[in-house]
């Protein structure tokens, strides 16, 4: 199978150089654009003490009742629809664990993520903040159990692949030690702190229902996730197999259900990683993960593709490769496999 | 000054009818969009256990340190360029409290929000998520005294003058007292509540020192602030007077440092209400906050217009007057101003 993956991949590579994404600087034409909340229910909370609170200083004195209903579990979802559309179903971009819709949107160097680069491609694109994160709020401690967890600089650092490891961080920038060739703007990385945003460890259902939610609103659709929100495009394409065209997996962390896998039999699926992933022992142990979902898939007669971007000659990229240097290059890689599946002109 | 503002609306409003927003449906042509998170510290975390989670299921276990250094009080700006530029300076928006910059882009009944039409009239459009809403995200309770506040159903329902005041509420739809005449789409009243993201009320200064990054990084602008961000956009103005050009306030709650006012005596003002202010003693009290402040401007030398949209004909609007029905005629009551201001062609 990785046979297969590769000689796809350099086939397609050979001829991916042409233009496929306008270049920033050309307008972007747009037939529509919005946002919308999806998904949500209505929770009851009872037998808490109101309080008097100041709204804004200064302001009149006005009661705050914890009681009462409150809407939960909605997610946030923003759309741009271009006119020269070329992608034949909605792409939607899911982000990973700890940060949001904005991972697609720009880079911590400041240039066009993702989102611009599809969306030039073409595509109807959809970006999401998943249940709890960003612009979706997140539920008192009277509804959800536990609190969130909250990354320190350190973490994303040693534990992306930015640097080298456990001990490669270090409080003066000086002192960090990257990994060798790293396509992460290393002298903005206060700026991709900036995006992190706190997040649950109990809200996982919550966060598969509204995709759901989502998928039964704009699909049929290709999906496009990252990370965490890998392992929920898997889930909810085993529930809603014939609305996903095609997945696109970046790193994810893990897969779905691998019992559930052979329901993905008929969409295919691309698996794409970044470099160093086999020397450090934590994304070895998602990559295997993903590999043992994608052998179930194939076992069932379905078509997976694990792409490995130093196997065709694009290295350096951390976990968050869609927000380095060459960003560009790694979405011309997708956007060529979604040409060969049918997904776009 | 009531007269003035009177006499400037109605004059502005008899030939406001001409279409100065494309409809929409039209392209939105843009030279460029994107987004960037902008101030935010560095804070040290020291002194707490670390311990071991899952993150998600199925995974490795991996540490969690809450020590270490951590950004924090950044904030999200999503920024849109139309190629037919016709505002002099960029519009930034801000929003008010326990919302984000979703409430610029939407409706609650799925229209087009003022960022979509103020785009199309021709304004460089920022629109931002407050420190600690939103894609902004939020610090730890090792950073932030105090837990954040939820809204209920029943308080903006209640607060914001969608219902009849105080006891306006109820969990049946059929059995609620809407103000009559009310604007907003009140079979929508759910989405409006998605869009509610939980806030703190320790976070002022975090706020503001945000905001005026950003006006450092964006302006000469024009500020277009609602309810707690009016607020905040004064006491803004207050510190870079030569930085905002104009600003319109709707609805704000409350306004700025009154001895600070004179340094908006070269800044045109539009403060901006909807119906049934005077009858609610909430916004009575705002308003009454707002023209004090007003009356400290207009006592340097300055300009401030009072606008009440009932006073010229337009009826029903309650506290989220930019989602509500008639969203497209309240924008261009403030694109007339604007224009008559000289911020715009």
């Amino acid at each position: 199978m990785r046979r297969i993956a590769i000689a796809w991949t350099l086939g397609a590579l050979a001829s991916s150089l042409g233009a496929t994404s306008a270049p920033a600087g050309d307008d972007i034409v747009l037939r529509g654009m919005g946002s919308f909340h999806i998904g949500g229910r209505i929770v009851e909370v009872a037998g808490k003490p109101t309080r008097e609170i100041q709204r804004v200083p200064g302001g009149p004195m006005s009661k705050l009742d914890p009681n009462g209903q409150f809407m939960v579990e909605q997610m946030y979802v923003e759309y741009f629809l271009p006119r020269n559309r070329k992608g034949k179903y909605p792409l939607l971009m899911w982000h990973g664990g700890g940060l949001t819709g904005v991972t697609y949107q720009t880079t911590p160097d400041g240039r066009e993520g993702w989102m611009n680069l599809f969306i030039r491609k073409g595509w109807d694109t959809y970006v999401s903040d998943a249940v709890e994160r960003g612009r979706s709020g997140f539920a008192s401690p009277d509804v959800w159990p536990g609190e969130p967890i909250f990354l320190n600089y350190q973490d994303p650092y040693e534990r992306f692949r930015i640097g080298q490891g456990a001990g490669s961080w270090d409080a003066d920038p000086a002192k960090r030690k990257p990994m060798p060739g790293t396509q992460f703007p290393l002298d903005a990385y206060d700026n991709y702190m900036k995006q992190s945003v706190p997040r649950w460890l109990s809200t996982d259902k919550a966060i598969v229902d509204a995709y759901l939610a989502l998928v039964d609103k704009i699909c049929p659709c290709v999906l496009l996730t990252h990370s965490q929100g890998g392992s929920f495009g898997f889930l909810v394409a085993e529930q809603r197999p014939d609305k996903i065209m095609a997945i696109v997996a970046v790193e994810s962390a893990s897969a779905g259900r691998i019992a559930n896998a052979p329901k993905l039999k008929d969409i295919p699926v691309m698996m794409l990683f970044g470099d160093y992933v086999d020397q450090h022992p934590r994304w070895a142990a998602y990559k295997k993960i993903d590999r043992e979902y994608a052998e179930a898939i194939r076992a069932a007669g379905g078509s997976v593709d694990l792409v490995s971007l130093p196997d065709i000659g694009i290295k350096g990229n951390s976990h968050m490769l869609m927000q380095e240097k060459n960003n560009a290059e790694s979405a011309d890689v997708i956007q060529k496999w979604l040409v060969a599946k049918g997904m776009a002109e």
